[in-house]
């Protein structure tokens, strides 16, 4: 079994799903609960009183201390002991408590080291804050059966949007006749598809419009597990050039998608999706929630859970066939190998299934 | 654990079950799906696309093609990779695929060696054709909690009827005035109870008739698990001197029960049951359908089920008794581990676990 | 896996549970179906046929003769098969019985070796015997997602009811003012309350009165898993100087609480209730059923279930905080342990894990 990356940031849950007082979550095998401190900076502990083992999510937070609803033990958001309601209280009945980091509407946990954690490498999910009065953004969790690097490869090939998501993004062959383009930017992976002049629909009957756009479908991943997708359908020709080069700064747009393991098996999938700022104007608030709702609820869970369960064994020693459209989730998965690899220190006795080398021209 | 024997033919479901498109099963512990190709011939390949492991009967069948839903590639019903949406067709994703023969309106497969499969040696359960406009077969499937040998076991013991089955077909004591003749034909196992000069009863009173009827109950196993029952109630003395020989041509009922395993703990189970030609008139097809329903659903499921819940271990190593009417298992169980040892090569290191030799006359 | 003690008695079931004829039961990880013989002798034995491992429990008795479903065999209440519908009965064909003994309206069950079972060592629950007319005894059956020993760690520490049962018993405080005295009488492990001049309440309106009681509440644990409570509000300074002795004699409310281990994580919760004999006149059995039911299976069991759950491993191996408090539990745990290990016979090679020495002063 490959272990996690620890030294990094996870999402951990939306922040506003802190404002009923506690939030219990299991994150890469351990149960942790997230609750507001006296001054309302969100901690995190594990979600196990060191006296007999209740959830001390089944407690309740009182003055930001949080009490085991067993005896009675509080404790802060440090993870120190507090409180005894029946004597002196016992400083060894420590809990762990994990650095967590609100931003960008989310709160972010890092697992590993506390002492490492460096909030400046939380990746940018800045566009959830509405920059005008017109602007939207929808979002919501998933719990998936699968793990999530399954996910991953789902994202970092969005081939899968002309055959899964013909109901709703997908089917009209633009990916067929585009071009990928992989770029590696620090540690960050880009699967950018670039699809010119492609014609465009009604999409109330169907019918094929007389004026066609480019559009382009950019996927950036920050390890170990958080994606950003960057999309536009722009009046053909208004961005020639920009093919091959960053398209950062254009208009489009934007999703997020944070997977975090909750097993090796299951996942949370974190999304969102801002309205377009393209001339995609069509889509409101009500209709970008409806379809990305029915494309990742109804279209992606059920088959990548499927997925999950055929998986003969481990996907590497499962021999994969790897198709051309694979390259950015074999670069995904080869740099997390990587990564993990590295914290684990030792790499003779490394868990890490690693891809093999030549996998990548297969056919 | 012991194996499977693989060379050999399983019931994998009816025919009219890939009326719809595909039917997708797991056969000892693979995960199959079979479809019809071009030209309606039947095959099965498994479940599981070479690329990224999706099922492939979550797809679609179109001109004879199985199309992944995930990225579109196309497979024949040979398991040859035939079509890919996104470039050149890579011919190294072919899938396994298993020979499928459709015979007597069953799907039989042959889960080892391709070259091996010889439709010649699929047992005979050609009385599914009616032969006359007043036949009727019912047929159906049960999935059972139970190994596939416990349940072979119940069908060489029939004596549980006058138990098991005192709700339906038995109660009246008829084995216990029989004679039980255990015959070896071939690979094939025979069981067959002689039972003269029964009473018969008016079924809707429950009163004892005058007339007596000879009565016999002939089992006939084919490796590895197909069973057909035939059985009559003939006036006295009509067969006088067919006690210990084949009754193969004598009117009767029949009855497929085709077990095929899904696992080594759950089986497929499926049954026929045609309309008697001798003297059980009263048999109509709805009749025939309700009894035997009851008899396999309500009265035979949840007790085998509660036995296979309920073994200590393995069969033999938790010491069954063996009484005089196990005969028939016992023979059918010794000749299956002597198959599949045989195939497995290595009798030193086979996982057969095989009866003990001294069993049979155990009191 | 820690082992059971084999050799002593749990309870089974209630006595009146075997009414309509058989109570099957899981009990130390062993399937045992109870039956009365034709004497009215409750029996128990092994609910699997030795033929065809069947639950007997399928079956039905006649006669003081258990007869399996499946072919009918029948045992008497010592094990032996006494009936063969088809033959010669098959002496071979025994199944293993316990000893059971009813006694207080509970079945006791032996589950080690049967020649040293003393019925003279059953703890005593005579107090479900009425002594008068306005007595009351209620009684219950929980089955519990928890290790009995989790559970006997919860009733050998009550200060778990100022915060548990907040809702019923607790959360006055009474505990936090009262004094804990350890008592060891023979192998029973004693843990008693004395809680003097504690305020008394209006139920109804929940204000406090003008009257004071002296309070005790003291737990009798009997191996391996018997307590019984014994409690009581006295009028203040009534029984002064009985702090810090034995109280059995005094007047007052009692409780049973069994706790029989299904398998290692599950366990059957027999409870009883008994009129109070003291000053809480106002508990009619209404209102004491209503009361325990909610304690028990409202309160206690999510929580205790909850921390099965949640446990990272065994018991002691998870290195749990130890409180002042925690005292009688953690010598229960210890006595239990020795029992075990002297059963067991080999120290060395024993499977009971033990409480490390220096736990009681941990803080």
């Amino acid at each position: 079994m490959a272990g996690y990356l620890q030294n990094c940031w996870y999402a951990f849950g939306w922040a506003h799903e802190l404002e009923n007082g506690m939030l219990a979550r299991t994150a890469l095998d351990m149960r942790i609960v997230a609750f507001r401190t006296a001054d309302r900076t969100p901690a995190a502990v594990l979600d196990r009183c060191p006296h007999r083992f209740a959830p001390l999510s089944r407690g309740a937070v009182r003055d930001g201390v949080l009490h085991c609803a067993y005896h009675g033990l509080g404790f802060s958001g440090s993870g120190e002991c507090v409180h005894n309601p029946f004597g002196s209280v016992p400083h060894k009945a420590a809990v762990r408590s994990f650095p967590l980091v609100e931003r960008d509407h989310i709160l972010w946990i890092w697992p590993g080291e506390s002492a490492l954690a460096d909030p400046a490498t939380i990746p940018d999910f800045s566009f959830h804050h509405k920059s005008n009065e017109q602007d939207w953004v929808v979002h919501g969790y998933i719990h998936m059966r699968t793990g999530y690097q399954i996910e991953i490869d789902n994202l970092m090939d969005l081939s899968h949007i002309e055959t899964v998501h013909r109901g709703t993004f997908g089917g009209r062959g633009y990916i067929n006749s585009g071009q990928l383009e992989l770029r590696e930017v620090g540690e960050e992976i880009h699967a950018n598809w670039w699809m010119p002049s492609v014609p465009l629909y009604d999409l109330t009957t169907g019918a094929k419009l007389d004026s066609r756009a480019d559009h382009f479908l950019d996927t950036r991943w920050s390890p170990p597990s958080a994606l950003r997708l960057h999309f536009s359908f722009m009046p053909a020709g208004t961005y020639t050039g920009r093919e091959n080069s960053a398209r950062e700064d254009l208009p489009g747009q934007f999703q997020a998608h944070l997977l975090t393991p909750e097993t090796q098996r299951t996942t949370h999938y974190f999304w969102s999706s801002k309205r377009p700022t393209d001339m995609n104007a069509w889509m409101t608030e009500e209709v970008g929630r409806a379809l990305v709702l029915t494309a990742f609820e109804q279209e992606d869970k059920p088959l990548l859970e499927a997925i999950e369960a055929n998986m003969p064994g481990e996907f590497w020693s499962s021999r994969p066939i790897i198709l051309p459209n694979d390259g950015g989730g074999v670069r995904v998965r080869r740099r997390l190998a990587r990564l993990i690899r590295n914290e684990q220190g030792t790499p003779g006795a490394s868990a890490v299934v690693e891809p093999p080398e030549e996998l990548e021209t297969q056919q």
